[in-house]
């Protein structure tokens, strides 16, 4: 069975990760979207939030599991026995921090491969950060993100 | 069967493609190298002698087939029934020319995804043009290629 | 009057380049999309057809004109009362090159001033070389090019 | 009439601001130097002392204003009636950072256009964060601001 | 004499900071390695352990002294009559961020020129802030930093 | 002796060149401008030419030798006993292709050592190719060139 890990913070998850995954599953028999629940940093949406706005989603799909981690990916990988780490690239910047991390990983375990998918055009603008920001001013960001999301719910 | 093209006009194939391939196996059930016979570019190296080599490389590997092709690749993925293309990023640049050819091949078919892989740091200099480029200037470059390889033969 | 160049070899004229003239009409009075007429270059689509495909997408519009022309971009905008060279960027190779040719004419004629808009992200994607490589190999490039064209007319 | 909206945190305002307004002075009836109020980031010059350096360096030019603003730029551009968002790029970093951020606006309000100006040469290596770095270890930073400010003062 | 300053957190120095050094040795006379003791940013490792674990890792060399530092570079080198600074490159990030810096330190002293070298292909991928990462979670680090670093010592 | 090779096509030499020959001059006993006599690639100006404007630039300066050479750098560095290639940065893409050479010299004779430096920020614009460009296109690219050369001469 081909398992990959998709980690990140998703705060908030948004169209482009949602996208990311939805071209993965081809490729994959079990994607887990692991959320990072770091405590050092603050999250705007709380795990619980995250969690269920993620579910929702993807409540379509048994190949689809929603899980948190802490610590090491590769080690979360191997605790899910995971043997790929998937990652959405949206632009060089993406790329290069992502490529450090993947290399630092397979220095950490060579039985683990980083698999990179392409955002698609219309969402290669859309992150995390800057959605946050939207919000934090009192935009609407309801189009950044999956229909079966509802912030003030 | 999950099937991917690997495509390139590999003048020649060097440690960086043999590292991606060998990355890609566990991924795919089959991987189809892919040399392109482009008729306006002048290669180095003659397509048998591409052909044979890379056989060369991979003759313990059921899994992996190499073919001229011609003309779009998303019509020769369609012809292979692969579902999947497969390249490797070694730069930033390199994610640039590779995100734009990737979206206009799903904007062409939609059904194949493109699957990147990030090269090993230790092949990431490797490229076939400069590798090209040594080899016309008289300066030996076996460490740049795979070990099934003979230039002379 | 502020006048605009945009110019370029269109080579041919895409979805992209037309969205780049749309979002600068209201910034200048009269754009000039200028093909370059460089006789080095061979071009895929003749000069002939390039100029009668860009004046059938914007022949609603007063305000843009279509012009060959040869030479120093900067010496074409004096000669036509032109302050200002107006440039699409789609990624950060286009913003390199772009700004490099942007302080040189700048350096060579110290009034023009070069404007620069950002690609929409659907059409980020399509440069002329990939529409014309695909065009030469026989995929349908219709989808990437502006309605009033025609390539087989 | 053509409004632009500059905006920016200005701490301090550099003679690379300084030179991208002056660039785009021909461009636009009206520019208004938005100084963001952000409360949650500490600014190392107070709200009060940027507005009044911005001031004096454009004292001569009645198309130019400073106001300061809270919120989404482009909330804050309509309630102006400024159609345009002018920014300068200085290297390939602000040009991915920058076009995130336009394209997100886009979304937003699909009337108000992002303007890029490319900051000249000599300048381009100024940015607010290091010449406060080197103001905050007591380096001379006067070379790097507008004639006008004086910090000390 | 040529004198170099190498200068940087260290936090902690790995093995691509250490091929730096190693390669810059035949350039330079003296290379001074300067951990920079910011007060503002917190360090994972103490100034008394980087600084003991980068004498230990060069203690075959006279040429190489390890010392702290605070205020700007340039006043340091000149405190220590080093015409040279040192940088090494790992991506074209690093390029940015360093070439920026480069051309300040130059505004501020154009006596002292900035010397980079290019990270081994093997060890690109290592910075301190990965490194830290791993660490702050639970994983071996070892393999990440010179030999004669024991973190547990 | 410290001796570098300083190697291009320098078709034609620019300030830029000029400026990283002369700031490289405190680091090395010896700058060998090594110009690439590359018999495919068609030049604009005469080897004979691009040698003379050169020597009239630094003729007053005994440490710089200017020679024609063919064939690998690497190969020429040990005809000259020279321990190390100089070159200069302009922007991340220069970055990215010089890293990548610098990584297969060293791996092709690990002795020699590539060294950067980074281009003045007024020159970083200009590039031979640009240049060719505006000359061939009846421009005057004088102010882009040192002083001792005379293109009419």
């Amino acid at each position: 069975m081909k398992t990959a890990i998709f980690p990140g913070s998703f705060d908030p998850f948004t169209l482009g990760h949602e996208s990311i995954v939805r071209k993965a599953l081809p490729l994959f028999d079990r994607i887990i979207i692991a959320i990072g629940a770091n405590t050092k940093k603050n999250s705007t949406f709380e795990l619980e939030k995250r969690t269920q706005w993620i579910k929702a989603t993807f409540n379509d799909n048994s190949a689809i599991e929603v899980l948190p981690f802490k610590g090491l990916t590769v080690d979360f990988c191997q605790a899910q026995n995971a043997q790929f780490i998937l990652r959405g690239l949206r632009n060089p910047n993406d790329y290069q921090y992502e490529s450090a991390i993947a290399q630092m990983n397979q220095a950490l375990n060579e039985e683990i491969t980083s698999v990179f998918l392409i955002c698609d055009p219309a969402f290669a603008a859309i992150s995390s950060s800057i959605v946050r920001e939207i919000y934090l001013n009192g935009g609407d960001v309801a189009q950044f993100l999956p229909k079966a999301m509802k912030l003030d719910a």
